[in-house]
């Protein structure tokens, strides 16, 4: 699982900060989260595929999170691309992207899917193989959604040695991985645990920004490996947090530590404070594991 | 009169070409013309105070020419701005934008104006007491417009010894400088060129791009101290010209010549090409004075 974050900064791109977008890398998937304008130049820089995007996420219809969607949209087409293109966001996301193609008389020539949200409540929005992908529904200015990125269970780790010793035949060892008990070949169920070890432990990854501190987001990011949650401000701004709708770097470290995540990542960051090291600072007080995203740094995990 | 390049690329910004946008000072205006993505950020780079602008023309509405709008009026609020801001630019782009702002539900604070053309003959768009701006209809896949810049006829020079010699009174120099012929103290009509010379030969700039060659232009453009003409291509590649309505270097020349301009710059650089010197090569062989836009640049006239 590898994070690319693209913008991590609030409001308004600038000589040296980018607003939001990041790219997910899972299971052989590329996910794009968040657009903010200039993205597209921003994914060139760091060298990523447009060819591998194939599903956009957007948390919610303020430009920062958002207007570089169009364009990128667009320049996949003049890059003459072929394949699918499915856009996961708010009820308004296509009269917006279409509204824009009717007056260029630019249609593009991939199919381009939107998937408008609506609900209120955490819904499976994408679901495959190996990934899930759930809303985290969150309270902010306008109808805002994170996004949970999870693996599913990957497949149990075979003892060859004890499923030769139990009679079974290699025709079954298939099912076994998959954690079916199985019959050998002298009619016995074999137990799949006495055969078997679990595999790799799945990963998952929790988008969360833009939110005022929320606990109602806490059962549904529970135990995950990776949350980003925004921290616009400082606790010595707490009433703009407040007033805005926004987290504090506090904020989002009580709710890494009440959700039980191995690792928090701040962003969306104010840029009215001199540093960033002041986030990380301000969180470490309430939970030991933190990192600050910053644009182009890669985290793998 | 000066100029500021902050994008002349076609079709989609990359790490190092931006799409059109440039500033027009002139007469102590700062006219913003096309709005391509990212164009709030070169605005930074080149320390261009967005306060100063208060007038925005869009050409048409390809998103190399306009996808920086909706983000520019968003940070114009998000910075408090206070001062009004006019918008010309094809039917449409009200919708567009207010379409957006309903969505983040986001007004701005000032006052924002919508120009919104339809006129396929040129025509005023704006005036005041020292500038002209007139459409110039173009020919491209869409409603587009090229934007003339004219300064009016300043005041002129008074020769304060032929005044005296003429026994005007002091306060009839205000009318002379006006060009008015006047009474002197004697009751005889004096007339206005005995006393006074032409001021300051007033400047001009025409921006002409997306547009295939179109020579009904040219009487609009006649006598232009400055023409920006859009060259896409080279002539190797007339045909995509033809195709996609855009022009060669050598036919924003020929434009050049006939509109008897005073300097070509050429711009909208398809970005195939290795270098932009073979664009003024090619437009050279036709028309002598020739320049080259590029990113950053700033022509003074």
């Amino acid at each position: 699982m590898k994070l690319t974050i693209l913008g991590c900064y609030s409001a308004t791109p600038r000589t040296l900060n980018n607003t939001t977008s990041q790219v997910l890398e899972i299971n052989n998937h590329m996910f794009l989260i968040d657009c903010g304008e200039g993205t597209q130049v921003q994914l060139r820089k760091h060298k990523i595929k447009f060819n591998r995007i194939k599903h956009i996420f957007i948390s919610h219809l303020h430009g920062d999170h958002f207007f570089g969607l169009v364009g990128l949209i667009s320049t996949f087409r003049l890059l003459t691309r072929e394949t699918d293109l499915h856009i996961y966001g708010p009820k308004g996301i296509k009269e917006i992207v279409t509204l824009q193609m009717k007056f260029a008389d630019s249609w593009t020539n991939y199919n381009l899917y939107f998937h408008e949200l609506t609900s209120k409540k955490s819904e499976l929005i994408f679901e495959d193989e190996k990934v899930e992908i759930y809303t985290i529904p969150l309270n902010h200015r306008i109808y805002t959604n994170g996004f949970l990125f999870k693996e599913k269970e990957g497949l149990r780790k075979l003892n060859v040695n004890a499923a030769e010793d139990a009679n079974i035949n290699m025709a079954y060892y298939r099912k076994l991985t998959q954690g079916f008990d199985v019959e050998n070949e002298d009619g016995i169920t074999i137990k799949n645990e006495t055969v078997t070890k679990s595999g790799l432990k799945p990963k998952s990854y929790a988008f969360c920004s833009d939110t005022m501190y929320k606990e109602d987001i806490i059962p549904i990011i529970k135990n995950t490996d990776v949350l980003y949650h925004e921290s616009t401000f400082l606790e010595q701004h707490a009433h703009l947090a407040l007033k805005t709708k926004h987290s504090t770097a506090k904020e989002a470290a009580r709710i890494a530590k009440q959700a039980n995540v191995d690792t928090l990542i701040l962003g969306h960051y104010s840029t009215r404070y001199g540093s960033i090291e002041a986030f990380k600072d301000e969180a470490k007080v309430v939970f030991d594991k933190v990192e600050l995203a910053e644009d182009g740094k890669t985290f793998e995990f």
